[in-house]
């Protein structure tokens, strides 16, 4: 049975809810090895009358660390310990809910890159119930070349297929327009790579389609990427809460009748949102939870981590860039 | 009383509903020229009964036309000579619902940049219900220096005052987290000079903080405020479809009961939407309306234009640039 180690010292309400999610995905036949400091896990885990496999890692790196130099310096942090767990083979991949820079950092230098990436990369799937969308990349990678589009389309293709199980993906470029001269250079030099290379590319997309139903995956710089993504989830947060106002002053008994259906199906998407991403690109499983995890989400990231280990994401990414 | 010039011949609705617009707000008060094909618009304002000036320009510039080429190749075309008509002052602005790029190379070129104005930029008003905003740089300028963000702020802060009326507006910078760090190094160095700019600079702000109410003027790129834009109005259709599908099965008489005014204020948005943005920066008005506008659209425009000249807001922009 693989093994997932999980950053039990990262995030907002780390050891708690960290410790509160691995218990439960153990309960769900996850084989979960905590990483942190070991008294205070030992002490969560007596809570919860469980016990799990424990590797002692007593730092942790913080939010506002230079991710690089955080890595280099503190190598008993339990975010290290999580990478080189994966690059000795000890586990399969890494769950953390703590910096995203210091993630990206373990997986680019401690776990390394696949052949012929240029740089990991966020692939967050966006819940859009009729219509899952990956969106690569979602905020690792600010500035890029044209080039790491190309990265960018093949690695989200690879997780839309393994994790929503979209056969042949379509690819969108994230663009001010539909037509080819629309972008900027890297968007238009990207839009000629991007029709030559071995994805199901359907062109420039703009930040409507991701509602239409037109494309499965969404290429862009990762700083455009974290714009799109969090204006979508705050969008339908604003939409809902507008709704709900409307409605319970024009019908009040109907307000009260769809809201428990809307609250659950809200909590479901803030799970699922706060499960985070997988960081693909480098050798072996990378899930990055939201800093405010709570245990269910934590929970979910480990059942993504499981599943992409199952699906061989990464050994897929690689096979998929030897044909580049 | 000051003349708005209507390119009649700009829009994937025109004439019929360029013509349409004109009637209706010259009906509310508003001194309107028509600028297009002379016979053609005389053909339309006949089905209204109505009389309005014509300027005649027989071309139009297509939206697959290499803008700045295009006005100087076809200076009979109807934006062209609105831009000519308020450059010798026989109107304060036009409106133009055809190419967004000859619009802008119309108010650059034909009716001049203000002093200390490197580009215009369009400055559109997001109607947030409990929070107007307004973003700019909208879509104008894909690639811009970290001196045209203070330029983006000042103008999105005069057109908050002078349209939406925000007294001291609250300006943030788009950016992927709110820390000074993050960004790419055009967010870093904007931020340092947006620090030292006469507006009231609040900080980065993120992709959901324009549902947040802590900005009135959010700044950035024009290709990042495109995506952005496009990605909000996207949002609010697909949750508001969303709901209705969930209420409609829920509780189908509540449906029937609030969709109606659900969809009054939908098509009130999408007027808004479509009657477009100003473009600033340039010496007089312009207005862009959206290429798919129809007559209400056109109308408000017009009316968005002729309100901007009253509070002065290109001469409030240039006062305000003596002091950068």
């Amino acid at each position: 049975m693989p093994t997932i180690a999980l950053d039990a010292g990262g995030g907002d309400f780390a050891p708690r809810e960290t410790v509160a999610g691995a218990v439960a995905a153990a309960a769900d036949g996850i084989d979960v090895l905590l990483v942190g400091d070991r008294p205070v896990l030992e002490g969560e885990l007596e809570h919860h009358g469980v016990e799990l496999p424990i590797i002692h890692a007593p730092s942790v790196v913080g939010m506002g660390d230079f991710p690089i130099r955080a890595i280099r310096e503190v190598p008993d942090a339990s975010v290290v310990i999580c990478g080189k767990l994966v690059s000795t083979g000890d586990a399969v991949g890494f769950v953390s809910a703590g910096s995203t820079g210091a993630s990206l950092a373990v997986a680019a230098v401690g776990m390394g890159r696949l052949p012929g990436v240029s740089r990991p990369a966020i692939a967050s799937l966006m819940p859009i119930p009729w219509n899952p969308t990956v969106l690569c990349d979602a905020g690792a990678n600010l500035a890029v070349r044209p080039s790491q589009l190309v990265e960018f389309a093949v690695m989200g293709s690879v997780v839309a297929e393994t994790t929503a199980g979209i056969p042949n993906p379509r690819v969108g470029l994230l663009n001010n327009g539909s037509e080819d001269s629309k972008g900027r250079e890297m968007e238009r030099e990207g839009l000629a790579l991007l029709r030559e290379a071995p994805v199901n590319f359907v062109g420039n997309v703009e930040g409507s389609d991701f509602a239409t139903g037109v494309v499965d995956v969404i290429v862009t710089d990762g700083f455009t990427g974290n714009v799109f993504l969090k204006t979508v989830e705050a969008s339908v947060v604003m939409v809902a809460k507008a709704f709900f106002s409307m409605l319970a002053k024009k019908d009040p008994e109907a307000e009260e009748k769809v809201r428990p259906q809307f609250s659950a199906q809200g909590r479901q998407l803030m799970d699922d949102r706060h499960a985070g991403a997988h960081l693909v690109g480098a050798r072996g499983i990378a899930v990055i939870a939201h800093g405010h995890a709570k245990s269910a989400a934590v929970a979910k990231a480990l059942q993504m981590a499981h599943e992409g280990s199952e699906s061989r994401l990464s050994e897929q990414i690689e096979e998929r860039f030897h044909c580049l």
